[in-house]
């Protein structure tokens, strides 16, 4: 097949910070990229403007004489596939209830998908991806909190009213941590802030560790990359802390399974890169949690498109039939 | 449409204690029924003779001149639904690994499906019961163990390798109650034999409670139902106790929602029916571990066929296109 016969389109990965704008083609291959702050436009018609202006640009340099044939964009928030619809996107002012998807087509003249940016990413991640000889799996990201993505059947599922994956809230504890969404959610064990806490809390107890060293003593600069490189140089405090995390985790893997599964979980996120012990302790603590007949047929895998997962994932939308 | 031209499957339900036959047609009515002791028979051989020869009573007797399109058996153990293999009942002594799908079908010149008992159920309730008006549901049913079938884009939803829906061992507490499938599975906690070894615990405690008076005194008669009917009478130990139970299952429901976001959970098994008040505290503290985003659109409803759950859902297969 010829550059030109590829068939490509537009991702739009729409973040609280910055929107990423990348043209894909139909192998996954990043052919131009383009990137704004989200605060540098000013409400729903600035950023369409903005938006139809980079992807002209796109299209007139890097994508002149290629076949476009969709643009799909990811948002942080609750969205209705079906109609392209934002109900609200609660880390951006000024975006509930938006038709993102028929204004933005209206604006490109090209057909456009709105997904929540987790979904996008599990369906780049399944379709380019780690995930791209399954039918079955739970694209699953660790940050802030933990986003869920389910593929069924090779179709990202979205359940009843497209609030499926909401991995973040399956409860490890029904006695645990209170937060709105329930008890004992694992992404309240689990999250960014929680975990820099607990290493605080290790901290503090006088037990030897490098965790602080790492940081050269600064404890804001504290991350979960902390302490994986901690765990990786056998800081017997990092290490129990982080077999503690990936057992949270595990218990949540292992419901999810029961439930529905999968033939894979696949792991992405800043602290889920570069990350084979926390994958290795994962998997040892996932198999205490399940039967054999449900732990020999599941894999438990980093995911692989990394930073660029957002806009393939986006990408991927747009290439949709 | 007259009586002769609506299309009928046989519908067999294969217990540990009774294997139950019979004639469905399709709108869900039972036309005939017969049923053998699962210990009257031996071995595989003698189970397909008996099943044919009761099939040629039923096809010579009621089912004269009704078009018969296939059946449906539903096994109480692991299945391979796509071959119609049994990998193991493990209550029922000799059938490993068996083609029961190719057997059967032989001896009936009729095309058989074979699956696990709970997702027959949850095809017929989901086909003819509460569930007719749902795309996506859970069916659960509660007794020994806690069972469950997905619904999924209007089918049954069997995962990677046909064991999906293991609902019983979805964690409530990941340092609870330790089992070969993991630790603080629900049904360590609502099983059948669970809640009765609570009610005998409230009852030695010394509080007073009618419990024991609703079964004379004798407490091997205690059951979930001596349970409810206290719970029902206002007696303040068993509400309390009910009130413990329903949660159990609630923390549970409310992970699955958050994963799989259904229409509806639909509940089944003996202590679920006739149960007002057990769905109502249900109700009560799954709405307490949800988002009121997940928990407006969710409904939890009773199942609907009862005793007939078995059979019509088997019979379902057999209709099955």
């Amino acid at each position: 097949m010829s550059e030109t016969e590829l068939r490509h389109a537009v991702g739009i990965d729409f973040g609280g910070t910055s929107v990423k704008l990348a043209l894909v083609d139909e192998r996954g291959k990043i052919r131009a990229r383009r990137k704004f702050a989200t605060k540098d436009v000013v409400g729903v018609e600035g950023w369409l403007d903005r938006v139809e202006r980079e992807v002209a640009d796109i299209m007139g340099k890097e994508g002149a004489g290629k076949q476009l044939v969709g643009a799909g964009v990811g948002v942080p928030g609750f969205v209705d596939f079906e109609r392209g619809f934002i109900f609200d996107l609660p880390n951006v002012p000024g975006w509930t209830g938006v038709e993102l998807g028929s204004l933005l087509a209206k604006r490109l003249s090209l057909r456009v998908r709105v997904d929540n940016d987790v979904n996008a990413m599990a369906l780049g991640e399944c379709t380019f991806g780690t995930g791209r000889t399954y039918q079955h799996a739970v694209f699953v990201t660790l940050g802030t909190g933990v986003g869920g993505g389910l593929l069924i059947n090779n179709r990202i599922y979205r359940g009843a009213h497209s609030m499926a994956g909401e991995i973040g809230h399956v409860s490890i504890d029904m006695n645990g941590v209170q937060s709105p969404t329930g008890f004992g959610g694992v992404e309240q064990y689990v999250g960014n802030r929680r975990i820099v806490e607990q290493m605080e809390r290790a901290i503090d107890s006088g037990r030897p560790t490098i965790m602080l060293d790492l940081v050269g003593g600064d404890r804001s600069k504290l991350s979960p990359k902390t302490l994986k490189d901690a765990a990786d140089q056998g800081d017997a405090v990092a290490l129990e802390l982080l077999n503690q995390v990936t057992d949270c985790l595990a218990a949540a893997f292992a419901s999810i399974a029961y439930v529905i599964q999968p033939q894979a979980f696949i792991v992405g996120g800043g602290v889920a890169e570069d990350a084979k012990l926390l994958f290795q302790m994962l998997r040892d603590n996932v198999k205490k949690r399940l039967s054999p007949f449900f732990y020999r047929s599941l894999e438990i895998k980093p995911a692989e498109l990394s930073s660029d997962a957002g806009v393939i994932g986006c990408a991927t939308l747009g290439l949709l039939e």
